[in-house]
């Protein structure tokens, strides 16, 4: 589907560590899904700040237009992501254990003027959304791509509109 | 700057009161700043459904490639201006009298899965960096309008370089 | 029990998500109880916001003279049904995964003037007291749900003052 | 616009301090607008306990087919006139000073099963719904105020189009 | 131990509904450790308000001389009943289910001026805490009850100091 | 009115700070209206630890039936307090700048099971229902003292039930 | 690695019960991994005041260059530590059981000026924390432990980099 | 007072925007009245992640031996300096405008384990207890230091302890 050949990722799926898989799969299943070229990677704001620096100022000349990055608690690594490129960076708040990620969505969305993240939902919601996200801002010049969005809401709007519940006595 | 003439918008805000503009001028005047066509509308998911949905409907079509769209309390209109297009959207939690805009960020954050809203921060910095994501997404087939983003942070880093602190005893 | 016919509801049940109706049978099972005709429908206001729409303004038309909406997380459905429709809206606050339901309760509480939602507690217990607010709405013009509504709070008063606890040593 | 006759009251305004009515007033101004006959009282739950009892009792037998009740803080006046009829009761948080009122609507907005009470938003805004609520709530038996509730409607959707701002550069 | 007569309770334990027991009875079971004559009932504001305002009503009367009331969610137990009675009441926020008590601290603590609650932590411990303060209440005229606190504290602090961790390496 | 001679104070007033006094005096100026003897200090958990536990540990001896605490932020004072003493301790937690207030209500109203606080609500209304509460705790052993609780609370219904809003049109 | 002799403990790990061991042991085993010299115990603040108290005022003279301290809900140890000694203090904020460890945060971290306690993260992430950053504090004056602690960070960032996550399709 | 020389800073007091200043000038302050050599900087996590990143590395070698980092809002500007150093780092949460320091305190406590930030309270008190608390960690290695932290202590309770406050009547 890339304009750009066939072997380089046009979105980069990021997260602070390897547990957060489990959320962020849904991020990768959605892209995959629209055929979407991507990769994923575990770049730790925290324990591999230089390796996320450079990755986020080589996204641009790799040709990622959109890099959807997840983390937990103080999550700082879309913000960081964010300060070291101009490519749109959607943070995705991974549930934390004690706060139920109120932490991770504060510390994603909170960000001061002048460095933007495209913050989505706790968990897995956000995950799914923020692949959807990035299909949406790819889209914008991949028309075929606009049509699969599209053809996806209506299969979504006709399974929401399947659904049985049991009728009234 | 657009690639698509000179009339057409290519980036919508929209608030749901015109007492929003106090918050979401910041967007405009960042889009102004790029030189970004855009338009200004207040548009109420509560007050007037119908014209926002019609508004989002017709927004691809009409060359729409982000929408910018602010809301305070029980904030709706970023997810229903969603609802009704694939066009990114992009949502501004306006500060609420009462709790502060926790309010209006959750309710544009906890979108469920299938329809995204990438949101920004509480307030004027949250309008400001919508329009840089927005700047960011249309930067991806405009790179006059990615040098131009590259150029803001450096003057923003300069800027930030140049602050000057008391000095110690 | 209608003064309308046999055949039509008097009273629309609504929901974001089949899923959502493990907390929104206690509403259904509550207008049952007291024999109010009822519809039970999957509506959703990001998924389906035309019929979600044409539900609201056919409502009245219909005969219903109440709307019980549950929605969890950035719930718009009880407000956007209410934006179309003079009807009186009920919202139930489904319980959310990550922020148990307080993103729920926020979203749907916090309408601005103008477009009212009369909003129930978190969970099931909000469904249950929806179904009761509605019955005690239709109740105005219907004497005998009236009476049938004082039965209930008096059995729900023996039932309270029969428990038993264990007594001090 | 009351069927039962020119003087009797159809909705109470009850709160449970005069410190109350800077909130509650736009309760009673809206009830106002529409000609909706009703009446003003300070009923504290917590000073003046029997009479709060009292006029709940009383509210069905007067004829009130509803009542709007606002408190702040440990808000109880709405859920306990509640606790007292099955009249529709309307809670309206007053914004409390330390907490803004997320006491206030925690408060009246949790009640368990069996015993509803709808809630509004904090503050002003809530107190305008609780009055429009009301009104729909009358409506089901008086088509003329559904009618003046539509043209309510209409009248604000037509002031949220007009809003002027300033357009782009 | 009572001064009062053997048969006679000094202190009230009652909560909103039965299921209030597996928290509350930590209540009971401190006074009964103390050997402090006491009640338990389910009494609630809502379901059973008018046996509440009795209950609180006769409470001096009887010769109690504290009431612990226990109630979750919007809990309005503890402060309708210290609405009637001037004698001291301490209020237990119960664990709520989606808001985990929150909502009972809020509904509890917050009351306005004039009607007091002593409230303590939710949950068990709160349960716990408040039979000892209704004990040190009580043993402002009960010596003996005094140093039986007293020798509750030591015992507490002698099981402390005797707890046993592993050592370092 | 004490009845163990006119100079011993019953009650204690401790706040952290002499910038807690504009809320603690609210409990002093309640306890005055009674005629109650009490003492007025700054005590801080914090800054003065030493004279804190002395004074708690000589509250007994000295004669005081109860002691209210003031403090706000990481409020310790009260909890400290009751950690020392077997004398009813009642906390008020004062409104802190950042947070309003909930810092101190959590900090103070947490405590773990064996040492009670009771909590009174955040601010003025705390202050003066822990004075109410400390009378009431003292009145169990003084008849002229709850005679004078009645007193006021019946001035308060009959102030209450005074309030003059303005009528419907 | 202590360089006050082989028998004396550089750091205090001091909880306020036995049941946070669960949660502090992360803390000891992260001071075993350095082969910092520590100590274990249970002091409370509010079961073990006097102890609390004096093991504070030793500490300093004891040879301890930090006191890592770990306690939940109102949890006042690690600010009463604190009051008592200049030794650098560290608190770990134990999850609660109701509150999830947000009152044990606040509770700690927002003490007032004056005596100052270094906050950690909610749960066993804090308990490692304290650890490495009391470590961090002692290498101050012990360069080989400096060098320990950058080894930690290179195989944590290593193993951070060797993650593997399933790649796209 | 440094033992590595006359002009050496040993403190590093960062912040992520000179509108930060108000509240870390008086971790300057602080700093300044115990004579401890330290530098100011606006140091931005955001606008300039790259200095941030070149400050951190260098601290030590600079030799600092605790760095005082303010933010607020999405506050990275703590942790990332932690990310890149093993120097103590102690974070200070700005108080946010819209959510009052909340989210800056989650953004800067709530770290993974691995990389340790001490946080101090929200505003001029964290601000000024972030210096205390560096001022206690070199006192480790600098025993005139402690001994002047000894005697800040001393004076600040003599100052508490002759607050005065009205009388009883």
């Amino acid at each position: 589907m890339s304009e750009r050949g066939p072997s380089g990722p046009l979105v980069g799926v990021v997260m602070g560590s390897a547990s957060d898989w489990e959320t962020m799969r849904h991020a990768a299943e959605t892209l995959e899904r629209f055929g979407i070229p991507h990769e994923r990677r575990v770049v730790s704001a925290h324990r591999t700040p230089d390796l996320m620096a450079a990755y986020a100022k080589e996204a641009e000349g790799r040709g990622l237009e959109a890099i959807v990055a997840g983390a937990g608690g103080a999550a700082h690594l879309p913000g960081m992501i964010a300060a070291h490129t101009t490519v749109p960076v959607l943070g995705v708040p991974v549930e934390s254990r004690a706060l139920k990620g109120l932490d991770s969505l504060l510390s994603i969305a909170q960000m001061p003027a002048g460095v933007p993240v495209g913050t989505l939902a706790i968990g897995r919601a956000g995950a799914t959304n923020a692949a959807l996200l990035a299909a949406a801002i790819l889209a914008n010049a991949r028309p075929p791509l606009r049509e699969a969005l599209r053809r996806f809401r209506e299969e979504q709007a006709e399974k929401a509109e399947g659904s049985e519940l049991p009728g009234p006595a």
